[in-house]
């Protein structure tokens, strides 16, 4: 494309301002330029912007309210209340698995700006024992996981795991897992894709220079996903390698359980095409979106959107009526997959996301605003919800399954690595009594089964203070998923022994760590 | 009282060492030390001790886990639950105060050492707008009710206050409520009282030397409420005064409901002698005592008395079956405590618990042991429930009723300062909404019912994050006690109006602060 082509359509779509600086640009400058903008088709970007605008501009939260309606029981599989099923839903898991049927997506498009490191989060060590990364537990559990479905199958099988990155990520991603030979996975079963980028826009539309030859780009949301599948001919590659079932989940969780058979399983035997798992949301004010009904069709409602009245609404029960917090683990079946990248992608609009978006102003300055300046455009993973037939929730308990990884430790006390770090030697410490295990501390007496961890009620702290003399918890145990996936196989390791943390399980057996200062 | 008999007592109880260094001393500490010891009874102390250690010394936890009960439905209360009911109740709680039927009394004999400061909790500061601390709030929620009941019934009313210091907070408590003038209340109908203390032990029962001439002591725990109740003759004063119930609850709690008219006509309405509020148990592994029946009598079990096997356990309906969470508030029947102080107590036997306690060793140097040497013996509040005629649980909301101030903002994310801070100031933001008024950002533009809490589920956090572009909260809002106990009475001052934070409501109007950088 040549520069006088590239004028005409910009000016076409009225924003020509991008060439302002073109003058001063260094020939190579200009032909990267070029390079970057003639792809883009700009009347579509006018278009996204101007639907997505509107969208936002309604007032959509008093409509909502009124048409809000619960997840009805008879759609809700929960591992609480339908425990006499748990077993034949992860069965049929992991028949499904066994049969290679089963695929599970990461969307690992996000940078961890927020953690405070410039790499992917999934690379991230949240210093457990092991020192372990995001990916490596991930990777870790489809490998055991194959390895049960095998067991109980007879047959050799395995998951696809397909992973969405973004151009900020892909390079170093790429690179981690080949570096790490794919933590003993196939190579040919780790696929990698890009999410696409948008540029971002200023408030009336305009695209936003960062720097005299360059646009302001950022990622389209995790629902840039189904494009991308578009795009990188995924879905055909799914088809291809027999694949009925995806398992969508976000990197930052450190307790997710990828492929989680039981979701899977309950998902299949429902005739689910699209399916959500959920915890139970319990504070109204509760930062978290909320899997619900809207004229009668699914959809994660956010609580930004939602008012006090209906987020305080409940139950006969007590329950909060809307209380099916949103975890982003959703259940596609292939068929439903393929329509949606094929048939319902482009309806799907986008979201508006308000940002301090730094630009060039009309003298070459680099400007860092302190306040939102422009928006970016965004489509979230769940948007799709309202094109299943057969949608079903799935509830899981917090404690077992979500702990996500988002903030830096020194930012605030949630979502932090500590608190994920210590959800997931929580689970592990309950593991291990559940199999008959015990813990015994520096005098050899056995350690209460629930750690003091500061947020003693009232009237119980004099009691727990006392007990544990203050020492920090939880007791330190990590369990290497090659071992256990959730918790299965640990009698014949720990069964009526006495452990001294740090307790690490791994392949090459059970280990009581010297005090490492973790 | 002379040496000689000091002597000749401590030989027969079998402490003599504690005269060890008694030549060292001079006469004026020779005198001290006669005048502390000549109060106690050594061979009731031993006894104690023998009783504690035996009792904790049984493996208590195995026997309880199959004798444990949950509470039964007809003897719960709750405010999810009951909603029909509530009305009611607080309508027969206002009516018992407007009778001057109700006191409270609070539970305010420990020092704010976790806090890290050397004076009573009460008096610490949490930075609240007004900065008010909590013997303010408390004092001004019991103004406030006085004006309620007498509204309601135009009768002229008060709730008598009794507050139980310890030797190491009374005279700090008292000069801080007369420098204050008692906050607005009525001098006469605020009674402090003082709680007793015990020796510490070490673990073979003997009395342990803090300096040559002292032993260490300590209070003898919030149970020994009752003790100090017949000591300071308060239950004939309540007689005096006509109470018939009383309402105890703990310093720390900056939510607390006090004289909560709720609970206490639900109590009364039920005939209850003795109640508990509760808050719902979530988590398995939280640690928090549960109120719960064994051997069909009503207790807490503490959290470190429980396998995980038991706080596991669930009921059909999915939720915990050991879910009662004890904050510390209870109600007792004026006739219940009579009997509880002039019979039930002498039978109640102390808890022992573990702690590191500095010593003079026997070249009179002074040792700060790093693990526990001894135990200090203490009585819970609860211990009586045991004794329950009629036993009631009435179940609130946390986020409402219960954030405890226990640690320093440093030491961990869990009920510091900052917590109870935005505690109480998400409490006070959600009755401003629920009263029709709104909060606007800087721009003028509505801010979102729900804040960013930095625990948005994953899948959210896109949204969240730009939509408050980071902004921390909650909305800074503080309603003083003085205009509204509990959210009522606010809809003629906010109702269709924007604020801007920092929102303060007190008895001079409603105030919109300038940043202040709280």
């Amino acid at each position: 494309m040549d520069i006088g082509t590239l004028t005409a359509r910009l000016s076409e779509a009225g924003q020509s301002h991008v060439l302002q600086f073109w003058d001063d640009l260094k020939p190579e400058e200009q032909a990267e330029m070029i390079q970057d903008l003639e792809g883009m088709d700009f009347k579509e970007i006018n278009r996204f912007f101007k639907n997505a605008m509107e969208t936002s501009g309604q007032d959509k939260q008093e409509k909502i309210d009124s048409r809000m309606e619960p997840v009805p029981r008879e759609v809700l599989g929960s591992v609480t209340r339908d425990r006499e099923f748990l077993k034949d839903w992860e069965d049929e898991g992991l028949r499904c698995i066994s049969q290679n049927k089963v695929a599970v997506l990461l969307l690992a498009g996000g940078q961890g700006t927020r953690l405070g490191v410039s790499y992917p989060k999934g690379m991230y060590d949240v210093s457990l024992p092991s020192h372990k990364t995001l990916f490596q537990l991930q990777a870790e559990r489809i490998l055991k996981l194959q390895q049960l479905a095998e067991q109980q199958h007879g047959t050799k099988c395995h998951i696809t795991w397909y992973i969405m990155t973004s151009g900020r990520t892909v390079d170093s991603t790429k690179e981690f897992f080949s570096r790490h030979k794919y933590f003993g996975l196939s190579e040919n079963n780790v696929i990698f894709f890009q999410q696409g980028m948008l540029p971002a826009m200023d408030y009336n539309g305009k695209l936003i220079l960062e720097s005299k030859g360059k646009l302001a780009m950022a990622p389209d949301g995790n629902g840039g996903l189904y494009r991308a599948l578009g795009t990188h001919r995924i879905v055909e590659d799914m088809e291809r390698r027999g694949i009925a079932c995806v398992h969508v989940y976000c990197v930052d969780n450190i307790l997710v359980k990828v492929a989680d058979p039981a979701f899977i399983g309950f998902c299949v035997r429902k005739g689910a095409d699209c399916g959500a798992k959920v915890v139970e949301k319990t504070n109204p004010t509760e930062a978290v979106g909320v899997v619900c009904k809207v004229d009668g069709r699914y959809q994660v409602v956010e609580y930004s959107e939602i008012t006090l009245a209906t987020a305080e609404r409940r139950s006969s029960d007590g329950r909060l009526m809307f209380n099916a917090g949103n975890v982003a683990n959703h259940f596609f079946s292939l068929p439903f997959l393929k329509d949606v990248v094929n048939t319902h992608e482009p309806q799907l609009q986008h979201h508006v996301a308000q940002k301090k978006i730094p630009y060039v102003d009309t003298r070459g300055q680099l400007i860092k605003p302190d306040k939102p300046n422009g928006i970016k455009m965004e489509k979230f993973v769940f948007d799709i919800f309202q094109f299943a037939k057969t949608f079903v929730v799935y509830e899981v308990l917090r404690e077992d399954e979500f702990s996500p990884l988002k903030n830096a430790d020194s930012q605030d006390g949630k979502d932090n690595p500590t608190t994920a770090r210590h959800a997931l030697m929580s689970l592990h410490h309950r593991w291990v009594l559940n199999a008959g295990g015990h813990f015994i501390d520096e005098n050899g007496t056995r350690v209460p089964a629930i750690p003091r961890d500061g947020a003693a009620g009232a009237g119980t702290a004099d009691v727990s203070q006392n007990l544990k003399d203050g020492t920090d918890l939880p007791i330190k145990c990590e369990i290497s998923p090659l071992v256990s996936y959730g918790g299965e196989g640990l009698e014949k390791l720990v069964s009526g022994r006495e452990f001294r943390p740090t307790l690490v399980i791994d392949e090459t057996g059970v280990h009581e760590l010297v005090k490492n200062g973790l």
